[in-house]
């Protein structure tokens, strides 16, 4: 894949509820990873790619295998972050998507990446999953020109 | 059905966690509902009905159609609660299964109904369920004696 | 007060998402009971309320003492609700919030109430809280002429 | 810190609830880092330090940095994993928790780290903290001998 390529980048706003915050009055961190793995559902979703539509698919989705968290700013109940979603790197079966969340005067409060697998049906097993070779096709969905 | 039936009552400590509280340092209400989830669970797990295991007789499971929930002390990060959940009505295709959150002293903190139905696949349409007689069976499993 | 006195109604639209559907690829119950806390906070906020600015005004904040749904349609990831959320009914110390859950064409999915209370710190107790009377200038912020 | 140190091990189980699942019927992935969360809160419970005694330390607690996790072996409903967890790097004022899920066989399923901080309140700023060495006192508790 050509250096040059860009993809899309879906922005979001998290307000930070009441509920996700814990009894330091800060996000209780899990939060965040389940804002990444929305943020990855939006990307998808913008280019026409619903969990539906990618089980119509590959017949399973877009299971994670690795995702990280760093965090530097704290926030809390009122808050508004920016949150940037956008797949920073595509190998042969697997992605990886960055989340880079903002605080309101931009200064980045914590960023993260997940690392999904385009899935198939396992050949054999019921219970396991596959993985197979990410369609073109799908990449160039999120290609900016 | 009897006046003079009894069920059985599944007893469990909830240990409340760090981040089932929230920025006023107490349980964020929503967890009672999972806790009374889980404790509906392991209630019909004690009479050998996994969710799997429902789900295999009647094809959906024991989907939820009301909750109701009242709180008279709160809890925070390190309390014990006691959960005691029992059905108490069982009616023709739905049944209600109470919950009773007590502090560590025996005081009754919160208490909560979920009616949930026998469900069964809808016979027309794949995307709703239907709902059909409680088999016998099921109720005895539960019956005391 | 008067039976002719309207209250707003703070309408937001709940995207569901992947992780708030269960194993039976529908909303988890207890999420609804979190979109509703979410829905009170968006109907406070309107008004001027913060949680925030609630906790300056009383000290606490507005706790949950009891909560009902009713869930009639089920809906799934991708779906999207519209939550119309408001006073129904202002006591003394108390006051109960609707919410009401419409799907895409409209129809009621699901619906429930909130009670709640005025809070301020406890005369004796730091760790309870007492009730108070709701200031009426507090309840006018809410009122439609 | 000599390389012959040992430290706790806190071991739990976590039984895969309904609601821990997605609408793949797999552990919704945010799920392992609220499970990682209260392993390193029992962690530090066997040893005498509950969030509350930490507090009473320190002022602050012990918030996280950074968090990572890979997934081997999916889990659902009704399976129970084995969760050990362990402080595996302490430094000066930060530590990293090993944690590890096995699958009823003993295979490992998933496992993570967190890197968290020593931290008091902030110097300067009441909205921040800081961080300060980690009191060797606090070390020798985990310390196997």
């Amino acid at each position: 894949m050509s250096e040059s390529e860009r993809y899309l980048v879906s922005r979001r706003t998290v307000h930070v509820g009441w509920g996700d915050c814990d009894a330091a009055q800060i996000v209780y961190y899990p939060n965040y990873f389940r804002w990444m793995d929305q943020g990855t559902g939006e990307l998808f979703e913008r280019v026409g790619l619903s969990h539906k539509a990618i089980r119509e698919i590959n017949g399973v989705g877009i299971p994670l295998v690795d995702a990280h968290a760093s965090f530097r700013i704290s926030s809390s109940f009122g808050d508004d972050l920016q949150l940037d979603s956008t797949v920073v790197e595509w190998g042969r079966t697997s992605f990886k998507v960055s989340h880079r969340f903002y605080e309101s005067k931009g200064v980045l409060a914590a960023e993260g990446t997940e690392v999904r697998v385009w899935a198939v049906p396992h050949p054999d097993n019921p219970f396991r999953v596959g993985t197979a070779p990410i369609p073109r096709e799908i990449i160039e969905r999120f290609l900016l020109r």
